[in-house]
């Protein structure tokens, strides 16, 4: 093996690497954070390094300009080490804003202020309850432990069995003795069994947090949500760290593979630490006061988040090491709430359907509807279930980041600055920012939106090509086309474009989502008109316009009232499971009675992929109501 | 503070005390064990040491000979440290057969085979299951965690909430796979929730012991018994290496707050985890075959096993820390079996009234009894309960050890070669060792023999004490009167004796437990005759001669068809406990079920005790039934 060394700077940190790993992963095991949108496909160009020492092999792309070819930049992801090196990151490759979570994330924020449910009565997973324990005397000498449990299943008005861990046991008398009996005590839920989680004097039951994550491939989004008045605070949300290794989560399990799990672990847990840092520090919320925390993601960032290995998920027959984990401390996977408090990993499917989607039927009710409903949730995987009370069947496919802004020349996630809307206006495509701010690039449902202004434009053919000469703002950039949305002070390679390349991810993720709804309903016998409810998750679900979203063929082209946006259900799910411990059995038998199908096993979905690889069907008279004009 | 070295030799092993420290103390500090039975208390003259070098103030005693006072030697319990020292320490004193568990004591080999129960359904605390699963497959791909769960479920033919660590569920998808998806599973009960401990390959499901343990305050016994077939391989002994820090739990628990809770349980579990070993290298037992072990024993035993405070269980109003301590893992207070194996100690009634006590109203069958019963469980302390299917009545007395061997001068522990039985024939008192070895000592049952056979013979009065010229066997002894049993090679001083203080701590011990059978009586408005069944349970129980226990007025003057001998019924209900999770719910409920009387409380209990410091009583009429001839 041969090792060579490489120096970053200005961090002046050095690694040992094999001769011939690329700079991108050199970086990563430097532990220093840098932007990297694509997941080190080349296509992103916002890995730019100098190679000021040493020797490499590629890395000449033409996401470079002459320029900086010249002044020895390169793309990291794109170029290998052949000798020891010294390496210069540059100011703009630095991932700041990755540091922090965002503080602007105004759609996160676009919650619900207090989740009540109908169906069930609140009881937290953790709840804290002030107490003022009858004090000792030789009348009523029962045992600290025992009288505090006592006291408890009085509060509660129901007899639970009790768990409590030496190391408060220990402190216990001590406890109660000097604070006159009277304490807070913080007890969690795992299964049928309750945990005396804390014990402190005085009366804290008026400060207890929860937050409530959904660990998106793409996005994470965090909510804190107060467990007394079931109200949600705040919301922040990041794109993924692990994008380093990949775009998808195979990718990332490949490194997984490789780097052993607890890399993958530790970047999922840094960025959920960010999000709990900001969340708190924004709302002057104590972390020692965040006695739980819920998380609900696909298979396999659940995986990643407790360390599992993913190893048999991305294999032939697909197996998950657990889609029902207990509960456990967070503090055993490094997440930085109160030592004890304790973290839920919502129940999933199998090894491609994760609690997203079972929090997501919770979320829609569709579990108890007579009707078919379907739901949709566009993420990096697109997750499709049909059903109602009596059967749920759920399928997966890979879409790629595309509509969430990620693997698009210009992308970004929606916060402020991003364009968010496209339109046509007197025949000229026009743009809306969010905040109304200086476009600085453009998020998923802008995509969508542009694409579809572009076909209907006639500025893209049916294959998402661009038509020569159909519009002045096609320019090539970089060698490829482009069309140009915005640009900074007339230079058009600077401001804001969409790719021949960025509409080809955009065909290729809603043909993957299409074409899977259309293999599930054929597999029940049934068609897009059976289907009673139409439900459109995702973190940007409510932003999509569904006349786009259908003129792109991602959604079918069906009655328009029979759509439903709700929303980011995996939060939703994850909440309502939080809120109310009836919901979390409901979420486990959801689980139990989903069935789950894998596309791997279709023989003709590629076919219905295929199909749906053109603007908006290979069939037009799919969507024969819709008007492209 | 003044602080002093110690160096005892030939350990070569030096300590930093306080001046005035005792030099047990000191020698505790330093880790040496040595000889010691009474305590601390100069009784039984077996912590000598001799002073070599520094000034120590106390320590003659007429435990010491002349010679032995010329030659430096002091008891290290009586002595105390004025400047630095260096300190022998003889052979003799050192706690040689300490270092290992007894392995002839065969009085507690004394057992059933199996413990088979008619009422309960076998069901071990612990159980292993070989299990073969289903391979995955497209069809199949149930998740790991969950197709074992599933299997577990199918072969024990009820369904269960289970949980697993996440480090077994990180290594569970290797296991499964290496071993072809036959394994076998290690499966725990805690409460309502079974815990899968551990996932090996192959078939190991023969093999699965426990270890069963009564934590007296004087003696500790194991027992090790196989989970499959219920039945007890072998059993062991020791005295409680904690009686270095006091006789009695009180004591110690001074001890502990003086020292930490840690060092006490570190002297327990090293005496435990010596008990296992013994019993495990006989035979041929694995640690990590064992995977479980149960504990019951009183109060204050029950706490230092986990290190639990003990502060306010001796003050008034007397309160535990928690006496339904929930199972824990074994490996956490530092008990060598299993690394995941699990403890259970059992739940007890109050500070005073442990699981000994539990474990015996269950292993007697009193609580399901239509007639009452009293149970005398006689140990350093003597607890009593009384009671019917209907209600359950509790109290304890501070009995002291002389009834298990201790704090008597030649007082030893029933084994090999203890004076078990003491008789007169032919007008001659005469005695019997266990294994007919030369005589080493005297045990419970042989003082109790020996006090009835001086009272018949009147060689002591009804106040113990010896009626001047009445036999030649009686002699001053080190300044003492006592009678000779056995003398060696013509030497009456090295031989066997019984010492009129010996008499006395025999005296004081059935006076207490007498006493408190006699208050418990009054409050429930009952009479010895009321008593339909009388269980006199205790490590030696079974030994007693009940006429000699009448004589002295330890057991009461009844009809002598009401006693039955059930003997240690701590370990019995400990093992029912173990085998039968019904009797687990059962001892709960029996813990729940019973109610605690403080004789702290009884403004008459002292006159009880005082008319009981006779021989047989003051009110000889009770003993009417009696002959003393």
């Amino acid at each position: 093996m041969d090792e060579c060394t490489v120096t970053f700077f200005p961090q002046n940190t050095t690694v040992n690497v094999e001769k011939g790993t690329s700079l991108l992963e050199a970086v990563s095991q430097a532990h220093i954070t840098i932007n990297n949108l694509c997941g080190g496909d080349g296509i992103c160009g916002r890995c730019k390094m100098i190679v000021r020492e040493g020797e490499v092999s590629g890395g000449i792309t033409e996401k470079l300009t002459r320029d900086e070819i010249k002044r020895g930049f390169v793309l990291a992801c794109m170029t290998y080490v052949k000798s020891d090196l010294v390496v210069e990151i540059p100011e703009e490759t630095l991932a700041k804003e990755k540091k922090k979570a965002d503080k602007e994330a105004d759609r996160f924020r676009d919650f619900e202020q207090t989740l009540l449910s109908e169906e069930f009565m609140p009881s937290p997973l953790t709840v804290k309850l002030n107490i003022e324990l009858e004090k000792p005397s030789l009348a009523n000498n029962t045992a600290d432990h025992e009288r505090l449990g006592e006291a408890i299943c009085k509060k509660l008005e129901v007899f639970c069995s009790m768990q409590m861990g030496l190391k408060i046991m220990k402190r216990l008398p001590e406890i109660l003795r000097k604070n006159d009996f009277r304490v807070t005590v913080t007890l969690g839920m795992r299964k049928n069994v309750g945990e005396i989680m804390n014990v402190e004097g005085g009366n804290t039951a008026d400060s207890n947090y929860m937050v409530i994550v959904d660990m998106g491939t793409t996005t994470i989004v965090a909510h804190l949500v107060d467990a007394n008045t079931l109200k949600t605070i705040d919301a922040k949300a990041i794109f993924n760290s692990q994008g380093i290794y990949g775009r998808e989560v195979t990718r990332r399990m490949i490194s997984a593979e490789k780097r052993g799990d607890e890399e993958l672990q530790k970047l999922l847990v840094l960025d959920i630490n960010r999000l709990i840092n900001a969340l708190t520090e924004d709302k002057n919320v104590s972390l020692k006061d965040i006695t739980a925390i819920v998380c609900a993601g696909n298979t396999a960032m659940g995986h990643f988040l407790l360390g599992l290995p993913t190893y048999n998920i991305r294999r032939n027959p697909y197996v998950a090491t657990s889609v029902e984990p207990p509960p456990l401390r967070a503090a055993e996977v490094g997440i930085q709430i109160n030592p004890r408090g304790l973290l839920y990993s919502l129940p999933g499917i199998s090894a491609w359907v994760g609690s997203d989607v079972t929090a997501g039927i919770l979320a829609t009710g569709m579990y108890e509807r007579d009707q078919i409903s379907l739901l949709v949730d566009i993420g990096t995987n697109g997750e499709i279930v049909i059903g109602n009370k009596e059967w749920l069947v759920a399928v997966s496919a890979s879409a790629g980041p595309a509509l969430e802004g990620a693997s698009v020349a210009c992308g970004m996630r929606a916060e402020s600055g991003a364009i968010e809307r496209v339109y046509i206006e007197n025949g000229d495509i026009k743009y809306s920012t969010i905040g109304g701010k200086q476009p600085k690039g453009i998020c998923g449902s802008g995509i969508i939106d542009a694409v579809a202004a572009l076909l209907k434009k006639r500025y893209i053919n049916r294959s998402g090509n661009f038509i020569l000469n159909s519009s002045e703002c096609i320019e090539t950039i970089k060698g490829v086309q482009s069309f140009i949305l915005s640009s900074i002070n007339g230079n058009r390679g600077k401001g804001i474009f969409i790719t021949e390349s960025d509409i080809e991810n955009v065909i290729t993720a809603k043909a993957a989502i299409y074409g899977a709804m259309k293999i599930l309903l054929k597999r029940l016998d049934l068609d897009f008109s059976d289907i009673n409810k139409f439900f459109i998750a995702g973190a940007f679900g409510n932003y999509i316009n569904i006349e786009n979203a259908i003129v792109i063929g991602l959604l079918p082209d069906i009655d328009r009232g029979k759509f439903e946006f709700v929303g980011n259900t995996s939060i939703r799910g994850a909440k309502m499971v939080a809120f109310y411990q009836e919901a979390f059995q409901k979420i486990t038998s959801i689980r139990r009675a989903t069935t789950y199908y894998d596309l791997m096993g279709a023989h003709d979905y590629v076919e219905e992929f295929q199909k749906a690889l053109f603007l908006p069907h290979t069939d037009i008279e799919e969507f024969s109501r819709t008007s492209f004009d």
